[in-house]
Formats: C-alpha cells, structure tokens, sequence
C-alpha cells in the first residue's frame, strides 16, 4: 500500500472536548487517510458512546471510574465493542495502546501529562494540544521526546503557523519567531480604563467566542506569554528571539525570521482544524474543501507593538520562561486560579498580574532546575493553593 | 572541509549590470562563502576591470569583441590575469567553465539564453536572473534542465518568496499561487484617466526607482503578466491556478496555498540581493546584517484584486502563456517593443496592450509547441520586427 493512502492509526484524548471533536470531524472527512483505535474523555458518557459507534475504536477510556457503569450500559447493543478502562491509569493504557502512530492530546491541564508521557513512552507522535505538557512539563517531557525518538507536532494555530515555516528551513536557519497576538478585548481600550472593567466586558472577544478561560488569557495576553514559552521550548529559541505582535485580524497565525532576514508566515481563516490536520497528516498536505483564504476579503492586515504596561502578563510570562525550571508551572497555575477568581468576581482584572507575580515571586527561592514530574505535579497544586492565601 | 562553510564557486553573467554588482556585494560581505570563478559583461570596461581586480576571476569575456583589447589594456599590469574571451561563444564559454556550481543569469534578454543553456549543459545550477530563459526559452531549457540534473533557483523577489514557501511543501501539495504586484505608476489613478498619461507620468513608480522598461511594465502589469508565466514554468502549476493580487506596500512577496487551504507567504523589505543571495545559498540560511523587517513599521498590509480593464496586459499574457509554445516569446518581445515605442511617444499609454494583441494574434496560426532555440529567436525576432510594421 502506498505511503500516502495508507490510513494512519490515532487516538485522542480527550475526545468529546473541543480539541477531540474536531479532531474527529476531520477523520468523518478523511476515512481514507485515518482511523480510530483509542479515545479517551471524561463525563460526557452520551457523547463517547455516540463516537464509539461512529468511529468504531478497539480502546476507550473515561478519567471518571464511577462512569464505567453507563458507558458500558450506553454500548451494550453494539456487537463488538471495545475494551472499557477508567481513572488516570485507563487514560495513560489508552495513550499507549496499540498500532496508533499519533496521539491527540485534547485534555486540559497537568491531567494531560501523565498520559501524554505514556503515549510518548510508548513511542508515538504527539499532536500537541494540552499546552501543559511544555508549558509546566517541559523538563521531564523534551529528554523522554528525545530518548524515545517521537515528534511533538503542535496542533494550536501559532506554533502549527511557526512548524509549517520552519519546514524547509535548514538546522540553525531560525533567527527570530514573531507570534501574533488577537490583542483580545481589550486591545481598544486605553490602558487608564483597564482598573473598572467587568468580567462581561472582558468576556467579549472581538474576534471570536471561546471558553471564558481562554478568552481572559487573551485579554491579559497571558495566552500569548505561555505561547512563548511552549515555543522556546518546541523551537529551542531563546527568549530574546522571541517577539510578540498584535495583529487584530488574526489572519497571520505567526512568522519566523531567518538567519537571512527573509520572513515567512502562515495564513489562513482562524480555523482551529487546520492546525489540527497538519499535526496528524504532516509531512504531507491533505486537500480539503475548507474555505480557502482571500486575502482581498480578509481586509487590511495590521500590526501593534504590544503595550507592555496594558499587559504586564506577557513580562511575567517572559521572566517565568526564563527562569526555566518548574517557574513556568507555577505561573500557569497561578493564572488559572487568578482567573477563576476574576471570573468569580472575587478579584479585579488588574488583580490578575499582581495574584501572579506574588506567587512567582514567593515561589523563586525554591525553584528547581531539572524536577521530576512529581516536583512539577507538585509546584502545580502549591501555585494553586497559594494564590488563595495571599487572597 | 564542512559542506557549510565551503566556499561556493560562481559564475556571474552580466557582472556591471544590477544583478551582476549586487551579487559581487554579497561575494564582498560573504568571502568564506562565495569566490568568483567567471564574469561575464557587455561594454563597461573600466568595471569590469575593476571587478577582476576584487575578485580574480580564472575566466572572463565580453560580449563585444572589438572591446577585449580596451579591458586587455585596463589590465595589464595584473601579474596573474584571467583568460579573456568575447562575443557570444565568448560568453558561453564563461559560462561553461571552470568548477563553478552556480551561474548567475544576468544577462538581459534573448541574449541571455544561449549562455545559460551551455551552462546548464555543463551541468551548473542557475541562479535565474534573465526572465527570457524561461518566457521564450521554456520549451528548450525546461528538458535540459531535466536531462542534466541541475536546478534552476529564481534570483527575483517573486519566484523566490514563492520557491521559499514551498521548501517544506510535499511533491503535489502546492495547490495555488499568489504573485504580489505593486500596482505601479497608475494604481490609484481611474481607468478612464489612462487615455491620456504621459511617459512621465508613467516613470513615477510609486515604490521605488528602477529602469524605464520595467517601470512600464510595472504600471501595466505586464511584469506581473510575465512572471505568471515564468511560475507556471518554475513551478509545474496550471494558469488557473496562479492569481495575481494587488498590494501596495510590496511587504508580502508572494504567497502559496497548500492542499489544506494553509497558506504561505514569504515578506521582507524590498531588496533584490535577498532572492540572490538565498539562488546562491540554498538550501542554506547565511546570516547577514541587513535591515530586518518590523510589522509595525511596515505600516498596514493592503490587497486589491487587480482590474483586468484597468490591466489588459494581465489577459494577454494569461492568454499567451496557455497558448504556450513560441507564443510566450512573442508577447515578450512585443511587449518589449511596444514599451520602448511608448517611451520615444510614438504611441500612448493604452496602445501598448493594443500592439501587443495584435501581434500575439497574427502569430497565433503558426505558433510551435516544441520549438527549438532558432525558433525561439526567430519568433522574438519576428515579433520586435512586426510590431513597427503594424505601428
């Protein structure tokens, strides 16, 4: 069978999620260049059932033990179902199992690790899309990435953009990544304004709707500040090469410059499948009917210098980066609870930074270099609790 | 020696023109990368006198033979000169010469194809700097480039961003191709206001100076026209699939889609000596100090589609270029023609696609789809002849 029509065996994780979902979209469009063996998700039993039907995987998975019952009740028609496996250990079993080449990693948050390692370990390539397994498990994950040979394909639309420029660029021929940035809602708004805005104002992207999570880390240019490091370390760049642009229409998804000073830069419609397909189908390019850019209709292309007093996210993102070790997970945690509180409407927007920079702050003493990934499991639920006593 | 930091041999025809000076700056800022075996020039002596004094080329010719005794003089007292050689086998042999693993095709016109071919045949890589080798001389040099295994890397600003995009692109992933034109002298101004604008007018190129021919062809779009045809042939892609889109600002060089609708764009400010130098480096990234483009400065990136009315240069050249065979050659040479009747104001503005046409449809019943080179410079011949007859 030749190479390119062959189909290529995957399994997601965290498959009735965002990233899962569409992720499956693309295989309903595609059956001819992928199948299905492994999905794993959490309490959304209805929807897995639905995709165990459709997709016909040999391994599924739910986080929730006490789910199994209903799953299996759920599929008790189906002739040939697949193997049942639950908590953490389930997930990790489903990660790893079988002929599977590529595992989406869909799941949110340090949940996301254990698994993604065990896909790793167990040789296969990684759409990356749990933005913590560099973003926190970076230490522990690049030396296993590199001991067991597999490639980290990242599956979000700016370090997709970064990895499909860098495709034909020579070994020490990437000079600079400039990431863009939507400027989130309040890119508008004169920086003066920022300390009365509401959690609905700060919930109105401009661009497009998303989870509110994300859609305050936009706002704060938290989003853009993690980016940066899980692009230090998938592009092994220092900090310094590193630039942030805010570019308002979000049709470049990022650039690089090379040692030449030419630039190249992916575009396209924001469309979160697109990252998603190259991750699964690289080195090779799958036609699809999507909407093809015009770039007359796209409107003006613009371009801001990031404001670094209106975001003072993006610098502690910057100095948690570069003091490497297990500060970037604390940053991330300290953001998602800064978050949460802001959501929660127990703390300011403006609160935000300063919730996170008085854990990184109090966190810098003990930071370690090379941890394990308890150490890093561990500075995850620290940041978490301590930014709730220093409320 | 590491492949990297050998010194690449080249050869450069048409040295005291711009290609030609602006590839001996990158030799001058990169002498551990590049040393010059040939020059090949027309009647600037005293530079290219100078040039074998910098560079001390083995071989070196000019195609006017009653000017060798004038450079033999300009040199004499060059204890070790090169091997002097003139006229068109002249040239050739030039180009044929030595260990030179690339030549620079500086050479403007018809008359750059003959060498280009003996280089080709001395299986040399060409850094494609004369536009004819592919608009006139396609059918030719196309299967000799084949057969001798060489490659044919584009030296100009629109090939190049495209070449550059398609580094990491699959064999059959390219699915469209975008050039970038400026819109020249005439892109603001309403099509009815044509009829009557005067050649200085239409030398006020908005973007930057460059010679009256392509200022011309600039404000008519016919250099968009051509290198239409030209991608086509670098590139293996139908006409239907390469657009062509308006943007002022000349940031965006060229962009490509892929099969998955992703789109590639290659940027930088405009300068020629980076498509040259990246025809020479490939597939390598040299560093080099040049002024790195900043988005912000940039300013807003603008696209109109292009006003085939307003640009029947556009339409004639499509049309030559599926008609294939000599016909390319034709609209050359009587674009050519008709370009340097609009500039001694023997005929207006709006004549030039009018003469154009004509030509292309008298040769349209004896036009060749395997021609050989005398029928190529018999049919540019032809066509610079035909168009003073119609005139």
């Amino acid at each position: 069978m030749n190479k390119s029509t062959k189909q290529k065996a995957i399994t997601i994780l965290g498959s009735t999620g965002s990233i899962g979902t569409q992720t499956l979209d693309i295989v309903t469009h595609h059956p001819d260049k992928f199948r299905v063996v492994g999905l794993a998700a959490g309490n959304n039993i209805k929807l897995l059932a639905e995709q165990i039907r459709t997709f016909k995987p040999e391994i599924v998975a739910t986080s929730y033990p006490e789910k199994v019952a209903e799953l299996q009740n759920a599929i008790a028609d189906i002739p040939d179902p697949p193997q049942i496996l639950a908590g953490t250990e389930g997930v990790a079993e489903v990660a790893r199992y079988g002929d599977a080449e590529s595992v989406v990693t869909g799941i949110v948050g340090c949940a996301g690790l254990l698994p993604t390692i065990a896909a790793i370990e167990a040789g296969k390539d990684i759409a990356l899309a749990n933005k913590e397994t560099l973003i926190a498990g970076a230490p522990v994950v690049l030396p296993l990435v590199k001991k067991h040979g597999v490639k980290l394909l990242p599956a979000d639309s700016e370090h997709s953009a970064i990895f499909q420029c860098l495709q034909g660029v020579p070994e020490n021929g990437l000079r600079r990544i400039i990431l863009t940035a939507s400027g989130g809602s309040f890119r508008d708004l004169p920086v003066e304004k920022l300390a009365t805005v509401t959690v609905q104002d700060a919930l109105k992207h401009p661009n497009w709707t998303m989870g509110q999570k994300i859609t305050i880390d936009s706002a704060t240019l938290m989003n853009k500040g993690l980016e940066v490091i899980e692009a230090h370390y998938l592009f092994g760049l220092d900090y310094d090469r590193i630039d942030i642009v805010i570019h308002p229409q979000s049709i470049i998804h990022s650039l690089i410059e090379v040692q030449d000073t030419s630039m190249l830069a992916q575009l396209g419609w924001p469309d979160m499948r697109l990252p998603l397909l190259y991750a699964l189908s690289w080195p090779e390019r799958i036609y699809t009917d999507w909407k093809q850019l015009d770039l007359v209709k796209a409107g003006d292309l613009t371009f801001r210098e990031p404001d670094h007093q209106k975001y003072p996210c993006m610098q502690l993102a910057y100095a948690a980066g570069r003091a490497g070790g297990l500060m970037p997970a604390v940053l991330n945690a300290a953001n998602e609870q800064a978050v949460a509180l802001f959501l929660a409407e127990k703390i300011d927007f403006l609160d935000i930074p300063k919730f996170i920079e008085k854990i990184c702050d109090r966190f810098n003493i003990q930071n370690e270099q090379n941890p394990s990934l308890d150490d890093i499991l561990e500075a995850d639920t620290w940041a978490r609790k301590a930014i709730l006593e220093v409320q």
